[in-house]
């Protein structure tokens, strides 16, 4: 199977004759692959060819096609030994060229067979990076792009550039069109940051018709905004001899025994957790079945069932045309798996790596691959414990270990670094870097860009935007059934004085079970330190006597800054609260909608439901299978230190085993540093010794 | 100088003899420190010898001897090439050993003259090691506890250990005795781990006196309560046998050019950031003089003046004595100082190290040294930024690194890392992990610990108690005045559907500049994503055109959650609230007083005062010489993970620049990937290059 490679850059596609359709229909029928396995490159194109076969003669093209993953109920007894391996699907979404309607397919790649077929209305599926390819291309030849330029002394389309957009919203065409707005900017050469040169107008386009439908110029007291002309760039074309090449020593980081992880296939294991890395199109990397082994209770223990980032939105706060467009989905408009860098050692990530790829379909049901999508590597985590006996100098400490799950996309300006972490100490921790370039606007002689935005460089508007993730947590923290418990860490009710809070020190951490969907919908508070249990109320601690616990700390989470009834505020339902809790159905996975593309946030839409919807349902959250959507981000002011490229920034949240081991559970762990020396009390002594055992001068 | 050993694990101590005096009265005669170097083994004694001989015929104790910074003017004169090298000058808190009177002095190490005495009333200075070193050999000895120990079945008094602690707060004596709390434990044996087996008894003792004054034996239902004797170690003489040696593979952090900072005596350089490295037996490390070689204005310019930690508290939260008096300020009480750890490679820190020591004095006068007090090393950071060009491929990222300076102390049962980091992008973050044991009690049958603590372990509970720090900072941004705005991510003011926003999307930062002292007592707010810019409002962003800032970003800032009225919330009144602004006054330095120990908190105590009484002052805190006291920590119900050693946990706090710099700051950083393949468009070409220049294959 030799690759062939694409327009796109980082993508790899495996054309027809790239592979042995005889061999890919038997390795299929072999059933290989684990059942959560992303689809393979030779998956794909038998899921395309059928479809096809299916809709003959409609012509088809492909928005997705992807894993159709194993309703929990049959993956469950598939893994428990009580059930047979599930069959291996695809899901694609496909739009039929001719009418522009679209349908949800199942395909039983086990059986060759299209098993569903669902028509959906009134949605808008993923632009795909091929869909956001098209427009630079016919906006450089369109007439009015032409005399827009004019109108500003460009005259050399070469030197125009377009970011291509989702649309936020659009008054003008309903869901007749599939839309996208194209955000315009100036190269003065090759390699130079159009960034820093924005022009002041924008245009819409008909993704599926390839034509523009608009240009919308801004005019200012009936003047167009001349381009920010000056050059400010980080490239080293243009900056390498600022480098100071003197001032940092390389730091080396090594790995002489290899990395301390085990793949068998894409099942990790690592340090006593075990777990499957899968990935798509839309969510990226996706992390099933966490389980950890327990060294107390010595038997391996469920801790998440699914974790995967479902969606973010970027709202921008200047209340002008055109800027109220400007609202990112990154994923359920874009797709997290379609936006990922190939990643390199040294650059992204240091040590020793192993990469995963990612696998994706064209529009055309080919497979394309990102090589090295996925990063999984190891970091030292600083002290994991330490403690000194300050009688006899006897000093204990062992050292922290990360395992990180990584991926980098590039979302236009934008790049998001994904880093799912888990330490020793029982902690999983989503950390968001956010780096890239910031959207940038060209100001008006007569405008100032304050407070919507800030001059990060003369007659450069970065405008004020907020960055909020929804990090979707299926848990099985030890077992199937959990429920969720807010916690607020406040005083005695007590008065001081009182026999029960004499000195007026008392406090307590007040449980409050979130027993439905509706009350699931939590919001966060600050002064009571709010965090949430996912406990197993079957499953107690011995020693706390309170059920089992993972601890959400989310204290990253802003609240939405567009108002009540706006644009945003109905689109991104899902941003509204730091936490939602509802049952688990399958297929129910993204908060903002399976079709984010154009979405109005109109509740109960028969093909779009939103976690608002599932909230709605007012059920019970209580000792049952349930799914946390977790919100966090931040708010950005830009700055001046973000121009002309962003130092990254990073946010994140983490959740955290709460009486759920029996005692800390990295004690495993060989220390790093054990000093006793009873007689001088000296703890100069060179009896000091290195590793667990006398003599074990194990490595540092 | 052959340094001799103390009883005190960690301290070298130099005795008479140790040093030539002489040798060491021309050193400091030629004057060679840098004028903030902490005080010198060879002054130390000079300063003591001073003493003595102008308070002959009075015996002293020497409760510290420490560095008197110059007065700011002075030392900016200095610096400035505008007036003399101060003297040097020693500042002492002495005891008459008979009248157990307390006198602050201040000695001219120059010209050999004590310049100040001064008598301070209703005050008890810090508890020394020394002093905290008294208690438990008096206890074991005292007829009330091995009587106390009887009812419990214990006889073998050696197995018996009690921690020393400050007494927060005791109604039983005045300020006529200097006290101290002793909390009992039993070991099974030597290096079991007494907090496993907590006493259901304290004794409180009179440190001057070296006597016994209570025992307070505690009663549930007219009963003693059992020692829990189940053994839970972390030692690895106990649980060597339980280490997994094979999970986790090496990770070998290696600088074979070694570290990019350089040191002249305490002076430090990394990465365009110049600064002081001082230390103190009370604040531990001080960082002064903090400067940026700015890129772009191609000067140094100022960001700080004096950075240190000067003050916490541990407030617990149970109600019953006697866990009323359990609110340790280990910064004023202890001194962050005189509890450091001596640090080791590998164990505390990975890389290439650069250690300073820490130097005190005892209270004979003579010099203590804890080697490797300090710690200063590098570190990778991840990504500094990275964009790839979606359209051509083109890639670039760096890779930030941090500059830390720690340290480690040891607080009886608990352990603070301390990490004061410096980035890349203009950022300083004091990052604190917590560490050690936890405070434990034992239970009687009748007893549940909830809602006040966790049973960590049968019969053990540890106690809900909060982490406070005060970080303070004397800013010098971009000069010595100026000012505190207070920033609120807010909405438009302007409803859904006005003109002003139409669609709802509008939003910005609301400033409120900070006038006085009283507004500059600030609350956080979660809502409103509140930050407070320290800026300078001479020093305009020509960009921005907004006053050059460092932005403090404070997330962590836990309510002081004992009531008003409270004991703790009198002596702990520095942190009721996250930030306090005062106008600089000379020593002036320490918000819960100079004297901590039995403190009450009585506002406008005369030999005194607190950050309360300097806000009280209500004086202007614009465009002048300002302080910022900035609180944080964590809120914590022990959980069994932190038995019977606690996993680390990491709370921080952030200054940024925020329109200080024209541009990112970390642009002279070479890229550690440049990808440039216009030609196939194809990010896999082999024309990617590692460098910055083509063909520079620098190390990654």
């Amino acid at each position: 199977m030799a690759p062939d490679t694409t327009s796109i850059p980082g993508y790899t596609i495996f054309r027809k004759g790239d592979y042995d359709s005889a061999a890919a229909a038997a390795l299929i029928r072999q059933g290989t692959p684990h059942p959560l396995d992303q689809l393979s490159i030779a998956e794909i194109p038998v899921a395309a060819a059928l479809l096809r076969e299916y809709a003959s003669p409609k012509s088809l093209k492909f928005n997705c096609i992807t894993l159709r993953e194993p309703r929990k109920q049959e993956y469950v007894a598939f893994k428990q030994g009580k059930g047979p391996r599930p069959d291996r699907r695809a899901f694609s979404i496909v739009l039929d060229r001719e009418s522009g309607k679209i349908a949800e397919a199942v395909v039983n790649l086990t059986n060759s067979k299209v098993e569903e077929w669902k028509e959906v209305n009134d949605v808008m599926p993923t632009l795909t990076l091929e869909d956001l390819d098209i427009l630079e291309g016919i906006a450089r030849k369109d007439s009015r792009v032409i005399e827009a330029c004019k109108g500003i002394g460009i005259t050399d389309m070469s030197k125009v550039y377009f970011d291509a957009w989702a649309i936020g919203f659009e008054e003008r065409w309903g869901f007749e069109r599939r839309l996208q707005q194209g955000l315009a900017y100036y190269r003065n050469s090759e390699f130079d940051n159009q960034y820093a040169h924005p022009l002041d107008f924008s245009v819409i386009a008909d993704t599926e018709r390839e034509e523009i439908l608009s240009v919308d110029i801004r005019y200012v007291n009936g003047e167009r905004t001349a381009v920010p002309l000056t050059e400010h760039n980080y490239l080293p074309h243009f900056i390498g001899d600022k480098y100071n090449h003197d001032r940092l020593k390389p730091i080396d980081i090594v790995q002489p025994q290899g990395v301390s992880f085990q793949m068998k296939g894409n099942e990790l294991s690592w340090a006593g957790y075990k777990m499957h890395i899968g990935f798509n199109y839309r969510e990226g990397i996706v992390i099933s079945d966490v389980r950890a082994h327990d060294p107390y209770q010595d038997r391996e223990r469920t801790l998440f069932n699914r974790i995967s980032v479902v969606e973010m939105v970027v709202p921008y706060g200047c209340p002008d045309k055109p800027h109220h467009r400007k609202h990112a989905f990154d994923v359920g408009e874009y797709g997290t798996g379609f936006m990922s860098n190939s990643l390199k050692l040294g650059c992204d990530c240091k040590g020793t790596i192993h990469y995963l790829d990612g696998v994706m379909a064209l529009g055309s049901g080919e497979a394309a691959v990102v090589k090295n999508a996925i990063c999984i590597h190891e970091e030292d985590n600083g002290l994991l414990y330490k403690h000194t006996d300050y009688r006899d100098g006897t000093v204990i400490s062992a050292r922290d270990r990360k395992l990180i799950i990584s991926q980098i996309i590039t979302a236009a300006n934008y790049e998001y670094g994904f880093y799912h972490t888990f330490t020793l100490d029982g902690t999983y921790k989503l950390e968001m870097k956010l780096t890239g370039m910031l959207n940038t606007y060209p100001m008006h002689p007569t405008e100032q860009a304050a407070p919507y935005g800030t001059e990060v460089a003369p007659q450069i508007n970065a405008q004020n935007h907020q960055h909020i993730f929804s990090l979707r947590i299926d848990p099985e923290v030890d077992g199937p059934n959990n429920s969720v418990i807010q916690s607020d860490a406040v005083p005695s009710d007590h008065p001081v004085g009182s026999t029960q809070n004499f000195y007026g020190n008392g406090f307590y951490s007040k449980k409050t079970p979130l027993r439905t969907s509706l009350e699931g919908a939590a919001e966060y508070c600050y002064e009571t330190n709010r965090t949430w249990d996912i406990v197993n109320p079957s499953s107690i601690n011995p020693s706390a006597k309170k059920p089992v616990a993972f601890k959400i700390l989310n204290t990253s989470c802003p609240p939405l800054l567009a108002k009540p009834g706006s644009i945003v505020y109905k689109r991104a339902a899902f941003a509204r609260k730091p936490l939602w809790v509802v049952p688990y159905r399958d297929y129910e996975i993204f908060p903002a909608g399976d079709y984010v593309c154009q979405s109005t946030g109109r509740e109960n839409h028969a093909d779009n439901q939103t976690v608002l919807d599932w909230a709605q349902r007012n059920e019970s959250i209580e000792n049952t299978d349930i799914v946390c959507y977790i919100q966090f981000g931040l708010t950005h002011f830009p700055r001046t230190e973000d121009f002309p490229i962003m130092p990254a920034e990073p946010v994140s949240v983490m959740l955290r085993a709460s009486n759920f081991f029996q005692k800390n559970p990295g004690l495993w762990v060989p220390p790093s540093s054990v000093c006793v020396d009873t007689m001088s009390r000296n703890a100069f002594s060179t009896s000091c010794c290195v590793g667990s055992k006398p003599g074990d001068q194990s490595r540092l």
